[in-house]
């Protein structure tokens, strides 16, 4: 391992505080990274504040070990700490309590896995060679073994699990592998993480994506899956925006599509183009026409035109690709 | 490792001809087995025949390495081997070709990772602590890893995949992680793989999915999810019996739901019922009701009576036990 990451992680373990923070919108890696490194950390007799944005943001993460201890940003506070981990953030902007945490702070480590990471931090421990920024933790930790608990290795196996599609994405490695096995000896609770991440579907998310199946468009000499979801049909169905993440992958999955598409109707009207492709086609590219991006098989746009018009311009611009 | 089980491998090894054989409708983890044993025999200059009963049966895995090469048996044959493997069948009478290749063979080796393993070889490698047959071919062959090329790391770890649902089920252990590391590490050809197994979908069968989601049944309180599948459904969707065994895992993983049951309609007019549960109820007893089995979370059972009748006796049935 890179001296330079022993050294700092080492530090880490030196100090008296440390507030740990992750992005806002947070997932099971963000989720997954928070705990588990603070559970490793408190083991080391470090007293760990981990910071969310919102407490309430996203119950589907709820029964990973220590969830409850997560606080929120105060800023009526004087707290000073030494040292701050900022965890899977790409960028400045998307640090949860941003001003807040880089205020507050001393010094700040970015331990990451995005391949875009900026290196904002005062110590970087970035590398894209890691599945998840869960996997990276514990790559750092592994040397301590008598470190990892149960509940840190039940919530690192989670970020692993949910950045990986559950070992599906090009991101499984020869070492997430290494690392799940690792964890799963150190009695990582994986009846429970697979039960509420893969075992806990809602129904009316099912009775909807149902319907979305009825609809859906399969066009451009069968490359092209597409589906539109408005507003009416979500609320139809009980279902909100943010649970429409699985739909993509999904019709992506269809024997010869090379690229899905989803385009579901925000709050405000707005029109939210979730792109996904197979093998070849570069998503990140094409949300591009859009001022969106993201990474070659996953990326996203908003479009301010109302559903049919967006539904065109993406057709008719998906043309000049096929 | 077992010293038998070395003495065993080893006179393997030493043959120069060899005879290998699985069970009836082959999967992933019988394929796998077949073709990793081959390959991996082969490399050790052992001539190796490779039986199945149908070679055309399962085009699903005809992107295996070696598949090309498979051969049926041949009644008019006197060819006769000094020994036999059997793979991943848990008693005789599940031995594709079974008379024949006991007729054929010297001596049988049984290898196989079913808890209701007969021990019918003359030597029995046999061990329900692997997720797969699979899984256990590398736990035997790991110790001369220069025989382990990419080809039959590719085939091997097509069985650990299939086998434990893609990692999700409980016969997922450390171990079974590790041997999807070390089978990657030889450059197992997991893109092909996963394309094969998750990526290609057929589009009429998702279609007929997002039919059947119309008209799931949630009973019993919300702990069974029930779909009832019938020829005439089936043909306007263009989609086979032997297609749906997704249908009823998909419709298990919904929130709150413990008992999942598919009746699907043979070409025969019987009804095949198939059971899944999440985690309490032990559908291998149920099957017993109408003279089936199978394991504790999946299992299945074959009705006489029409669908109508069999969905009343079912549902009336599983009254006792909710």
């Amino acid at each position: 391992m890179n001296s330079k990451w022993v050294q700092t992680f080492g530090n880490l373990l030196k100090c008296s505080q440390v507030a740990l923070v992750t992005h806002v919108f947070p997932d099971g890696d963000a989720y997954g990274s928070l705990l588990g490194l603070k559970n490793i950390l408190e083991q080391h007799g470090v007293e760990v504040f981990a910071y969310v944005e919102d407490k309430n943001s996203n119950g589907k993460f709820s029964f990973l070990p220590g969830y409850e201890t997560l606080i929120t940003f105060d800023s009526n506070t004087d707290r000073q700490f030494p040292m701050a981990v900022v965890l899977d953030c790409g960028e400045k902007k998307r640090v949860a309590g941003g001003n807040w945490i880089f205020e507050h702070a001393t010094k700040i480590i970015n331990i990451d896995h995005h391949i875009s990471n900026s290196f904002f931090g005062h110590d970087n421990i970035v590398s894209e060679k890691f599945s998840s920024t869960c996997e990276l933790i514990w790559y750092l930790a592994k040397r301590f073994t008598e470190l990892i608990t149960n509940e840190s290795a039940t919530c690192l196996i989670t970020g692993i699990m949910t950045d990986t599609g559950n070992f599906l994405y090009d991101n499984t490695s020869a070492q997430t592998f290494r690392a799940s096995a690792d964890l799963i000896d150190k009695n990582a609770d994986i009846k429970t993480v697979k039960f509420n991440l893969f075992h806990s579907k809602s129904l009316s998310n099912i009775r909807l994506l149902g319907y979305a199946i009825q609809n859906l468009q399969i066009i451009l000499g069968g490359k092209v899956a597409f589906l539109n979801l408005d507003k009416y049909t979500m609320d139809q169905f009980n279902v909100s925006y943010e649970d429409l993440d699985d739909f993509v992958a999904f019709i992506r999955d269809i024997e010869g599509v090379e690229v899905a598409i989803l385009l579901k109707e925000t709050k405000n009207k707005q029109i939210k183009i979730s792109l996904r492709s197979k093998s070849y086609f570069d998503v990140n590219k094409f949300a591009q026409e859009f001022n969106g991006g993201g990474h070659k098989k996953a990326a996203g746009a908003l479009s301010n035109e109302n559903m049919e018009s967006t539904e065109k311009l993406v057709i008719d611009l998906l043309k000049n690709y096929f």
